[in-house]
């Protein structure tokens, strides 16, 4: 076990494909959408066995401080790192890793998304420990998913030479990313063998990560050296928040993870999904023998329908008459009602009600 | 004018089809489905220039009483007529028919239903006198409403030989009654210019329906009798109450209509419909560029939706993408998600919830 390996949990996402339970006060990652516990706790309990709680950080927005505190007792209050707005994966991971310096010059961090779900957690573990390895020969390491479809709303990672095994593990130096591949391309790469899904998971070491920054993205390394000196001081909030008005809004992906040099993926195939829409999320769960999730606490009364996902809030009453391939979220103030090949467009809706100023219903 | 025309308004239905804003609390005939108006309101309004509130009888069920009385504002109380039960249309009638004739002997009784949605409110009274005219010549007098379309959940009345004009409008004898035909028979119906549908509209001389009942529903015309003894006693509850105990479940149609020797139909095109369910209430309304209906106080958002009907209750929000000829249907408690050509079915979600006894959202 590395005691230098530290777990940053990103919980900044809205969710929005995943509206209307997922809303602003209470984002996708804070529901219990698969299981009985929450995508956070879940994120947690899974990495815990290798990670203890003191050295899991979890970045969130300050409106959700309070929500991780109590999803997850036991976790110390200066674990939450709280970034005044979302900047994209870039100045998050990197506000982690200057923080993270100042505890460990050693450390390891591991960047688990906080809203995934993943089936085999063992297996992933496994995964992570060789991809701990791999980084301690100072590559910036991202899981590599076996895809099992040609998903066009993915980034794909081709991988290049073999490195030698890593914990039983196969690991590979990264040839080059492709973001969200067209389908036929999609389709080609999931043929060939030689691509994964970019899950957005990593594993590097402090100091390889923070030096790609500072080759790579030169003004927000700058940004995060100044918010890095300030951070044991009273003035960390006010520095905080002026550096993140000066941050550009970049990705890990586009912003570093493209560009390095020495870039390797351990892949794995644990069962892994991104709960990404209504529609991803009922393929995850038990259907009836009509082939219906039904989901809630309300009741439901489902006629001439199958294929379905429905959410009923407590109290209220669905009946729905010869629908096929719907879903149906039911929540005290909002409803949404689309056929499963429109999930995606949910995030339309989500757009619609911002640029309407519906705020209440965000 | 006639000061001894009557109306008795039958508003003792449930209208399941209209789940679930057609409640066993307030059925369709008590909301404001079509106009700003309840149905009962704009049945009353539609005959008030040819009977004054005074001569209005209104024959509901008790727990509807004061509904009522709220809705139409200056009817008299005893112009309530309470019955115990649903018994079907005869006994209703009969009752009205026992009770009016000891209010005025020379009486002449229009009933209508108080679910009907009548465009040509001037048009249709104008039928009613004729109407009258008739049934003063010891007719039962059924208004015809003409087809514009083969529907066979209607029943059909082949006119006779032609009597006279009446009011400028021309008069046929009643050949035959068919219950709803099949799609054949119907379209065959309505292509021969000699049938109409039978909307329940029907203006007898309290004399003519009493004799009839007495000749062809012996049974019920002797509880009648019986009710009409009690009733300006203190025993007209319980006389009431028991004799609806006895009395057998009838149509007025099955009961009388079919069997009688003089019946007349007066033609009507004014408009008619019996706001049967979602899909022809949709049909009624305004629609939007997209041909979607929407109502209610609350908000909607339709991405990629059209020709749908929507409603949605006050403080909630509805988001639909991607659906085309369905109807939403969001009360506070309860919801109906189908397909408009489903709409018939709607029927079949209050049966279920009776079954399950899920009373509260019946």
């Amino acid at each position: 076990m590395n005691d230098h390996l530290y777990a940053v949990i990103m919980a900044g996402g809205i969710g929005s494909r995943l509206w209307p339970r997922s809303r602003a006060a209470t984002p996708k990652q804070f529901l219990d959408l698969v299981g009985s516990r929450t995508m956070l706790q879940e994120t947690v309990e899974r990495i815990e066995p290798l990670v203890p709680l003191e050295r899991v950080l979890v970045v969130v927005g300050e409106e959700h401080r309070k929500t991780v505190l109590e999803q997850v007792p036991g976790l110390p209050e200066e674990n939450v790192l709280l970034e005044p707005g979302p900047r994209g994966t870039a100045p998050c991971i990197g506000l982690a890793g200057v923080v993270l310096r100042q505890r460990d010059v050693e450390a390891t961090m591991a960047v688990f998304p906080a809203d995934h779900r993943i089936a085999d957690a063992a297996g992933f573990r496994e995964a992570v420990v060789a991809a701990d390895e791999v980084a301690q020969e100072g590559y910036l390491v991202t899981l590599g998913i076996e895809p099992d479809h040609p998903n066009t709303g993915y980034g794909y990672i081709e991988r290049g030479s073999s490195l030698h095994k890593f914990n039983g593990h196969q690991a590979y130096e990264v040839k080059r990313f492709t973001e969200k591949p067209d389908e036929e391309r999609a389709r080609a790469f999931v043929e060939s063998g030689d691509y994964y899904w970019n899950g957005g998971i990593f594993i590097w070491k402090i100091e390889t990560i923070l030096n790609e920054m500072e080759d790579l993205l030169p003004s927000l390394s700058a940004e995060l050296e100044r918010v890095a000196e300030a951070w044991p001081t009273s003035r960390r909030k006010e520095v905080l928040k002026s550096a993140w008005e000066q941050v550009p809004q970049t990705t890990i992906d586009y912003g570093i993870m493209e560009k390095a040099s020495r870039v390797a993926t351990v892949p794995i195939d644990v069962g892994w999904d991104d709960v990404g829409n209504w529609a991803t999320l009922s393929a995850l769960l038990d259907s009836d023998d009509r082939g219906n999730v039904i989901r809630g606490k309300g009741k439901v009364l489902l006629l001439d329908t199958k294929d379905s996902y429905v959410y009923v809030s407590q109290g209220r009453m669905i009946a729905t008459i010869g629908l096929e391939d719907f879903v149906v979220v039911d929540t005290p103030d909002a409803l949404l009602i689309c056929p499963k090949d429109e999930a995606q467009a949910v995030r339309d809706v989500v757009q619609e009600l911002d640029a309407r100023e519906w705020e209440e219903y965000l």
